[in-house]
């Protein structure tokens, strides 16, 4: 890992990268509320963890309260950006580098599936044009 | 690569792993079908690669003329699936793997977003459930 894989994070004044500073645990409530619309009303949503009063031993302890799901997925344009699913289902955590590797932004995203990863169906008609090209010029 | 990692495919009689069948440009006009009625009608489907009377150079062949595109999928299940799209987005290239590594099927899925990437409500709902103890845990 280089060293501009380690993303900049502003920690909150008087702390340490070290110190928990006690915000964790009001964002796993605001999770759950997240994670309660999804189920109810199916309402996506996410929360943007750079810009919020958290250190570095935050969102790892996060990070080991939300445990790892099943799939993950990568993103490869301009920079790579990981999706990886939770232990809980519904909640990725999503990090997008750019170009260099530097990590950019780091998202807590409450969908079912991350849209980022939904094919746009425009792009599927220019790609079915694409291939149906194709297959004209082989036969 | 363990040689368990490969898939086993039946070639059609008559032929070695390294012929052309000719039945692959048939198969990428079936392609193109599916991804008009995914477009259209929003209509997911998929083709059982290993139930087709294709040899390796025809999924060589196959995998070239669809390229690739930028997600990749890998779900880790029993053995570890991928779902790559090609570079037609909507049309995914995936391989299940049983736990030793041995390729056990291979697709190719018309969607938006293969399915297995969804998570499922209740998921979500038993998900929240053991978040929200957590949280009780913690307070």
């Amino acid at each position: 890992m280089s060293l501009d894989a380690i993303p900049v994070i502003a920690v909150p004044p008087g702390l340490r990268a070290s110190d928990l500073s006690g915000n964790a645990p009001a964002l796993l409530r605001e999770i759950a509320e997240m994670l309660r619309r999804l189920v109810n009303i199916g309402e996506s949503s996410a929360i943007d963890l750079q810009a919020l009063p958290l250190t570095p031993a935050d969102l790892d302890w996060l990070k080991q309260q939300l445990g790892h799901g099943e799939v993950a997925i990568t993103l490869d344009s301009d920079g790579e950006s990981t999706l990886n699913v939770t232990a809980c289902p519904g909640l990725w955590w999503v990090t997008h580098c750019n170009s260099s590797g530097t990590v950019v932004s780091s998202f807590l995203e409450v969908a079912f599936v991350p849209e980022v990863v939904k094919a746009h169906p425009d792009d599927v008609e220019m790609g079915l044009e694409h291939l149906e090209l194709l297959i004209s010029d082989l036969s």
